[in-house]
């Protein structure tokens, strides 16, 4: 029995474990990926590192997320990112040079590779035949230093695909044929594998909007094979010798199967607030629009605008609709402006954006209270858009446009017979607009050591993280409930946010909606001994930001003590050294009080030969006994302080 | 003696008064424009006059301040613009349609017409002859409400230009040079009228350019003669027939005059940070810079574009700059777009944002700290970039692309030279893209009555305003030193600018610079006999902002008793109905103490029968003589509660 394209390039970057779904295996990385809102975090943890180099084959930093510019801190982000890439090895695509998973795919994707991003929709380069998985920035970081990528190996889940889309029907449609089939969880702890004839009617960007929302279905991730479509798709990007086959054995197996009959396809819409909303247009159509947005790396082709174009030529968008274009990369601006889309797009009324997520991601585009806005991006939930109580639906260009023109939701199909659009396939140039000057280069080796960073005064250094020490003996400065999620621990929002470069102003905002004075307090102890927080069950649920470790560990604290932790934050624990203990018996978290001192002893040697230890509370005179979860790995990274500290160490 | 142009416009307005310089003048106005900055408060006032319809020829609310969307809030005050315009019977300019200035120029602006603006920069439409004057938002919504302007005859400023423009020196060079000379106070109670036979070679975008940072100059306004330049520009925007000639007398004669030889002007830049430090740009060649930016309604026209998008054809921008390129209008854009320019420009590495001012009133574009950032705006005083620490220069289009290409400030006719770039005249359309779908028209009367205003949570009606009692005896919340800003009382910036269309969230912040406890103390009484102020020298002095009159009032603020008053706030005060009273012995002012209550008695009959009354403080038992200067018609305002109750008890 042959395998499928996932688990060929799972194979080829094997380098150790089994590949039995659940187990853990190390993979080999190729690529990385960072975006800015993601990747000045990365670029502390490389200085924190002392990398000298990147060691991987690329490394590409993107600027996309932040371009509004509202004051200094973008500016001074994208400044100490272009130095950080020019001192450690890697790429920067500078602001205006679009998306960085459109933008990647043109530029640098190539069939058969590894990446891993700090950003959940690194997925998208499965469009290309990559293994390409969105992880924290410590994993990426890390892979940027030479370790392999760890997870338990997914399920392989193969969806056949068959017939051909019908007219006013588009790939977005499909992947939300999947979210309306299978919901926001469908995907968890599985890499979705497409196949099957109908693939050949899909452009390799037609594939990227697929395997770009895998991410909304809580997959692994999303791979496609590398065919004709493929070799194609670089061709035109002037990049065909980096092409290479790779197609699924024909008796392939897959550990789960779906099919989708592409044919039988409608226009599909996800209405407020999940992706997995989603119904047929035709059901909710007639409601009023006051926005349509155009643009993010859901519908990033330049076929996505061209369809829009087409649809509004010599024609006019509804005057109660503000329509707002943002096209996704310069080389797709350049093009769609070449051929003559763009001057129709601002005919019919659009405002056209420039190239980068914006609104995608709650950086302008804030719709109105009360007024829908049809948007082709990847997710809806709540208040994401910048407006609290906002009414986002996720929909296909077709359906956008038809929505532009009329003021109301309307399916495309519809809109396009009452007005006399006629469908066509838009033509594509068969060399697009390549222009790789706002790519600047690593530097040589050499001179890169001689290339200072940039730090404008928001941008910190990462703080050191000493070694565990043998013994802790230290206040319980914070008792909390069960579900403390991490928002909770580092709020995120738009006070909080711009000072994600910089940790010791961050950390003035831990916990604050849980107890305003736990920065204060975890300060007077921090120089001493430290401190403790005891946790109820499911500690550090939600968001997987890195910072909920980050800024307590900054405040000083050297374990938590919980009856349950989240599986991300407990990693993230581990990752940056803070000791992640449950009672053995829950009944004990009852027993602690805070402000009571606890002391745990023999710490180095204790961790590695049991999984067991008993902490002493000074205070009361008790004993807990507590376990730990840690591998070997983990322990020795908590003892040197984390992950960062360790390999400092041995570089 | 015949007149100049300025005086031709004045004499055919004057509605009173003698056109002697410093006598007090009333204009008809014919058209009026609002942004969206300021026109939202402006619309409130409509609503509050219970206006039936717009009395002027034509009046225009353009969308262009505050374009970001980083929350509801924005979208909310477009909608409601939206409707208001509707409601009201003014035309309402769509976001994405283009700054107000180059957009009413190219849509509205008529030879000999008078306008009023609530926007400093409105005096650029003396590009096409017209008599153009930026005032405060309620003089906007009385001359929408039909009443005349009012204002003190200014000086005649006669600037004969001869010669023509050397390559590579173009007419930002020539208001820039009128800077160097005479500096940021050089215009003040002057009208600028230029004249002579180097007008021959400027167009009559390059005389927006001009005439619009007349406001830099601190001029009343600037008018330029209607002649053939004129016609030749509304020609190609399809309106040849609102053309009319406006020439001065052959033997004109000025107040003051000053002459500039074209032939002899070179590059030109403003230092930071006023638009007065002015020097020869090889003087400071060689300095970093960060970032370039081209737009905004000091370079507004095509040909502004279009020489830049000559400049980097086939080139590429410097890696370390950000080259940003905003369109100052749609139609703009779309000739940019049709003539090749915005390919050139994106292929150069030029991220282009949507049409609107952005950059230009810090609504995104912030630089970074210690990166000189070069524009072709009008002003740039410290932090209106956005960015508190800021560098911002200002130059013309060849200026700024020079330093785009070279990463340096560079003198652009070395740099063509050094780079091989031949100077040309940016060829121009004969017809330009004109396209009025983002201009929605006056409903008919009728059905504008049913029209419904949009106001969405942050959006509140302007308060009432209860007219004066005969008899005030109310205690003096607040006592304040001499120079007390506007910006004390009511402050700027990104926490309280949000909630200019809400004033009362905006009251909150009032006088929080100086006495936190103010707002909630006033509300306290607020309900029953108000309260007073007593200040010293120059009160309200600074920004002409509305706010710092209206947000007192609202928590019910009577009357301002001073040593002395700056003058626009002044007439703000009688504008919003509240009592501005003098010291006759400023030794008064040691006398009364925060706390006290005093008692103001006759108001009614005793305003308007002698500048002086009494206060009797109550608390001390004593009595202090005051004064005020009020006209009559400032009388009769502050009786009924200000300029708006006054209107709406006529209409």
């Amino acid at each position: 029995m042959g395998h499928g394209v996932a688990e060929q390039l799972i194979s080829e970057h094997l380098v150790s474990g089994e590949m039995t779904p659940g187990a853990e295996i190390a993979l080999r990385v190729d690529q990385t990926l960072t975006q800015d809102a993601t990747g000045t975090l990365v670029m502390q943890e490389l200085e924190a590192m002392n990398l000298d180099r990147a060691r991987t084959e690329v490394s590409v930093q993107y600027v996309d997320h932040n371009l509004l510019q509202a004051d200094e801190k973008n500016a001074e982000d994208h400044a100490y990112l272009r130095s950080a890439c020019r001192r450690y090895g890697l790429w920067f695509s500078k602001a205006g040079n679009g998306v960085s998973h459109p933008t990647h795919m043109q530029r640098f994707g190539i069939p058969g590779k590894l990446m891993v991003g700090s950003d959940s929709h690194t997925c998208a380069g499965g469009s290309l035949g990559m293994l390409a998985i969105g992880v924290g920035g410590l994993e990426v970081a890390m892979a940027i230093a030479g370790t392999p990528l760890y997870l338990q190996m997914p399920r392989i889940w193969g969806v056949r695909l068959t017939g051909e889309l019908p007219p006013w029907v588009s790939a977005k449609d499909v992947v939300l044929e999947m979210l309306r089939r299978h919901g926001v969880k469908g995907g968890l702890n599985r890499i979705i594998e497409y196949h099957g004839p109908g693939l050949a009617q899909l452009s390799a960007m037609d594939r990227h909007v697929i395997a770009n929302m895998g991410a909304e279905l809580g997959a692994t991730t999303t791979v496609f094979p590398a065919d004709e479509a493929v070799r194609e798709f670089l061709r035109a990007e002037d990049r065909e010798e980096d092409f290479r086959e790779v197609l699924p054995a024909e008796d392939a197996r897959f550990d789960d199967t779906d099919e989708i009959d592409l044919s039988t396809l409608e226009p599909l819409i996800a209405k407020p607030s999940s992706p997995g909303n989603v119904v047929p247009v035709r059901e909710v159509a007639g409601a009023d629009v006051g926005q349509v947005v155009i643009g993010s790396s859901a519908n990033p082709g330049l076929r996505d605008y061209a369809i829009a174009a087409h649809m509004v030529r010599g024609r006019q968008t509804e005057d109660s609709v503000s329509f707002d274009v943002n096209p996704s990369s310069r080389e797709i601006f350049a093009d769609l402006t070449k051929m003559g889309a763009t001057f129709e797009l601002i005919s019919a009324g659009a405002r056209i954006h420039q190239a980068g997520c914006m609104g995608c991601i709650g950086m302008g585009q804030a719709p109105a209270v009360g007024h829908n806005s049809l948007r082709t991006f990847p997710r809806n939930f709540p208040g994401r858009s910048g407006t609290k109580e906002d009414a986002v639906w996720l929909c296909s260009p077709e359906t956008a446009t038809a929505a532009a023109l009329t003021g109301v939701i309307a399916d495309p199909r519809e809109v396009a017979e009452r007005l006399g659009i006629e469908y066509v396939r838009p033509e594509m140039p068969s060399r697009a607009s390549v222009n790789t000057d706002m790519l600047v280069p690593p530097l040589e080796p050499g001179e890169a050591e001689r290339e200072e960073l940039v730090k404008g005064p928001n941008i910190s250094a990462l703080p050191d993280f000493p070694p565990l020490p043998d013994r802790i003996e230290a206040p319980v400065l914070l008792k909390v409930p069960d579900d403390i999620s991490t928002d909770e621990i580092s709020p995120a929002g738009a006070r909080a946010l711009p000072f994600r470069s910089n940790i010791p102003m961050l950390s003035e905002f831990t916990f604050s909606q849980v107890d305003e004075t736990y920065p204060q307090r975890a300060r007077e102890v921090a120089d001493g001994p430290g401190h403790l927080i005891v946790g109820g069950d499911n500690y550090g649920q939600g968001s997987s930001r890195e910072h909920a470790a980050i800024t307590p560990r900054h405040l000083g604290l050297r374990a938590v003590i919980a009856k349950s932790f989240a599986r991300i934050h407990w990693q993230n624990l581990a990752n940056f050294g803070i000791l992640a203990l449950e009672f053995v018996d829950p009944a004990d978290y009852e027993r602690i009080d805070q402000g009571d001192t606890l002391e745990l002893e023999s710490l180095r040697e204790g961790l590695s030969e049991s999984p067991e230890l008993t902490a002493r509370n000074v205070t009361k005179d008790e004993q807990y006994r507590l376990h730990h979860r840690l591998s070997e790995r983990q322990v020795e990274a908590v003892m040197a302080g984390g992950r960062i500290p360790l390999l400092a160490s041995m570089v």
